[in-house]
């Protein structure tokens, strides 16, 4: 079996990902949509992750949760940091998730986040919101900061509880190597069945101000949209303010982190979590609108597609990175429907895994996706290659089709014609090893 | 690997599906719901399909759509029958569905149901529209009745033409070797992965009369709520309304093939048709009310949870036959809701296929149902043991957990201590076989 996972970040740093960002909105700088190639002006990619913006020290260390790998991570910025967080929608909810929460509402400016790996302290009742706290208190004595400048975050086994005592401890030794250079031991001790490490960063200009962005993810099975068992964690030396912040996240989220799928299940612990500490310099972002806002926007957007691409490759046991574009729906929320039913469907992912041409499955997935279309009016295309025409038209050459699905990276592009509406969507092939990892996860 | 699929029809027979018409309305009689052990009264399994009931005859044959395997049959009624449909709710819907459709519009009275497998004629545009038409006008003329009285159905793969001559042909070849032991030859004829051949028989009492019914099924892969790629077609010799037929095929579909899942996909061709002729000579229902009626609601309801079930059991690469049962939800609707998410879990299917007891990850997918619930109170068995106890208690032996999930049946039952609200729905495991079947499907 072969892997995409050694070239994914080659891929990315080459400049795929940064097209992605000129979907909708950016439409208007150029085309983009359906190629996914227009690079965002600007925005330059650099080594390292949460690390790499100015004034963010980090450490991750290994504290017990797990038998020996690292399971514990701070990310720490030296200055009050605005902040802004998105929370996994499922209605069970870890404590982590329901602590951040009540984080978050009584204050929008934190200084840290505590994570961590090996237990997912979900299915845990009051023991469990008291172990989250604990870890928060902790967090807050070992770099003498207010217990409310913390927010929380865990992955791993469900219905367990944590090994409080241990991670407590843990926490001290994490605050005392924290460095600027720490970013990496950070993204390594966030991750449970991952396969490689995920962190990305990036500089743009703001106004002749260099201003920084880094990022980590875990991503690997539960997948989807709404936001799956899924972490990322974005620092900036922008400034920000909360709100601004907080608008921002959410557009960028619902364009990334919503437009993946790896098996369609969602979990109790995703959080995506952004730190701004502006000091870059730059001058603050106070209201969500005019150019320096569509620059910091267009990075944040670049920033969390990119870890989203990420998680999609290190899908367990995925060998195929499939990109969907839907064009011609007739608005963008229906192109995300259509789009959103190929990803998830097990056909399409299965054929795709076989290096089928299936068109039928994929219109078929259209079919049932609840938006309105007449399917005679439908085009698929495989890369570049015209798979079904209008009017039914089927001619293409099994061989050409062959080549493209060959790949390891396949876009598939299915034009509705019935109006401006496009969306990408972003899923992998669905494989032997998918199985075989996820029937024996838990013993 | 081992394979459920010899013991299924045995299991069947021994009275499993029996139970399952105690769930809903049925509740009444005693309780049933979850453990769907309650027979029906009055109700007795029959050996045979659908020439069964007195007055059918059907043929299966070999035309040439396939390679050698039978694909075509007939069933015929010998007098004018009341019909009724439920046809997919893609909206990709193959010619047959188009052409089915418009001839319940024109009638309810029908003497015949014309079959191919091997080819769906589906996204075959107006060229596949003359060729369903072509396939009535045959059957029509092959049996010397009206072209208004022939229903029309294909299964197979999307996106090419029919051999339509060599079909016309064949309709002739079938007309003449109808027969009244023909039943198993048509239910040879419209399977297509199948891996066994799916056909029920039941007889019931009305008012001293004894009514007969019979069916056969094509499924395998592509199964979901509201109907995927699967035909079920379904005679009588009961004297019913085409109204009263509508209505209580519409409700029995609702509580059987809508509630069985294999891989979430719905299709372009699914079609469940019934034909009642009379010939059993027991008075005619003419109103949805009253213990004739219920009766033969019943013994409806449990042909098409039986044949419902077979196709389950036939899912792709399926080891496990998983019924899940979500009690105490706030209302039947929502409890059908939170059952489906669980059916569709791959994450839920793989762990049962590698015989993890993972309650997270049901717990998760009841999550992200989208129903109202305090995930403190649910509690989890697996079959008889208890999983999780409210206030997230777990307390279970793996052993007895193993010896549970290592059977090839399996009971999952949710209790969600919110209301009265109960449904049950059938899925089966998510194997590598699975992956294996439909990554080659096409080619």
């Amino acid at each position: 079996m072969n892997s995409i996972k050694e070239r994914d970040r080659k891929n990315v740093h080459a400049g795929k990902a940064a097209g992605v960002a000129g979907t909708g909105e950016h439409r208007a700088h150029g085309d983009g949509a359906m190629t996914g190639q227009l690079p965002v002006p600007h925005v330059k990619e650099l080594p390292g992750g949460v690390t790499a913006p100015k004034g963010f020290r980090a450490a991750g260390i290994h504290c017990g949760v797990k038998q020996s790998k690292k399971d514990l991570c701070l990310v720490v910025s030296d200055a009050p940091a605005s902040a802004a967080v998105v929370l996994t929608t499922n209605r069970v909810q870890a404590a982590p998730v329901l602590v951040t929460r009540e984080q978050m509402q009584r204050s929008r400016i934190f200084r840290a986040i505590v994570v961590n790996s090996g237990n997912a302290n979900a299915c845990t009742g009051e023991r469990g919101m008291n172990d989250a706290r604990a870890m928060v208190g902790a967090t807050a004595s070992a770099l003498n900061v207010g217990p409310d400048q913390v927010l929380v975050s865990s992955t791993g086994v469900i219905g367990q509880f944590l090994p409080i005592g241990r991670i407590t401890e843990g926490i001290k030794k994490a605050a005392a190597v924290l460095s600027s250079e720490g970013g990496r031991s950070a993204a390594e001790a966030i991750i449970t069945t991952d396969t490689f490490v995920k962190e990305y960063a990036l500089e743009f200009d703001c106004d002749g101000v260099r201003v920084t962005m880094g990022g980590m993810a875990k991503g690997s099975g539960m997948i989807a949209p709404n936001m799956a068992t899924m972490l990322a964690f974005v620092t900036t030396d922008a400034s920000v303010s909360p709100a601004v912040l907080g608008s921002a996240l959410s557009r960028a989220a619902g364009r990334s982190f919503n437009r993946i799928s790896v098996d369609g299940d969602t979990s109790t612990n995703d959080m995506v979590a952004v730190l701004a500490n502006g000091r870059s310099g730059a001058g603050s972002l106070t209201e969500a609108g005019g150019p320096r806002y569509e620059a910091f926007y267009a990075a944040l957007e670049q920033m969390l597609v990119t870890l989203s691409k990420l998680i999609v490759k290190d899908g367990e046991g995925a060998t195929k990175f499939i990109e969907i574009n839907v064009t011609g729906a007739r608005d963008e929320e229906e192109a995300v429907k259509a789009a959103r039913a190929i990803a998830n469907s097990n056909l399409v992912k299965t054929a795709i895994h076989g290096e089928d041409a299936n068109w039928g499955r994929i219109l078929a997935a259209v079919g049932y996706s609840g938006i309105e279309f007449d399917p005679s009016k439908v085009e698929i295309y495989f890369g570049s290659v015209p798979i079904l025409r209008r009017n039914y038209t089927i001619d293409f050459s099994e061989e050409e089709a062959k080549k493209v699905l060959g790949r390891k990276e396949i876009t598939i592009t299915v034009s509705l014609h019935e109006g401006e509406g496009s969306a990408s969507f972003w899923t992998c092939d669905l494989s032997k090893e998918y199985v075989a990892i996820n029937a024996n996860y838990r013993t």
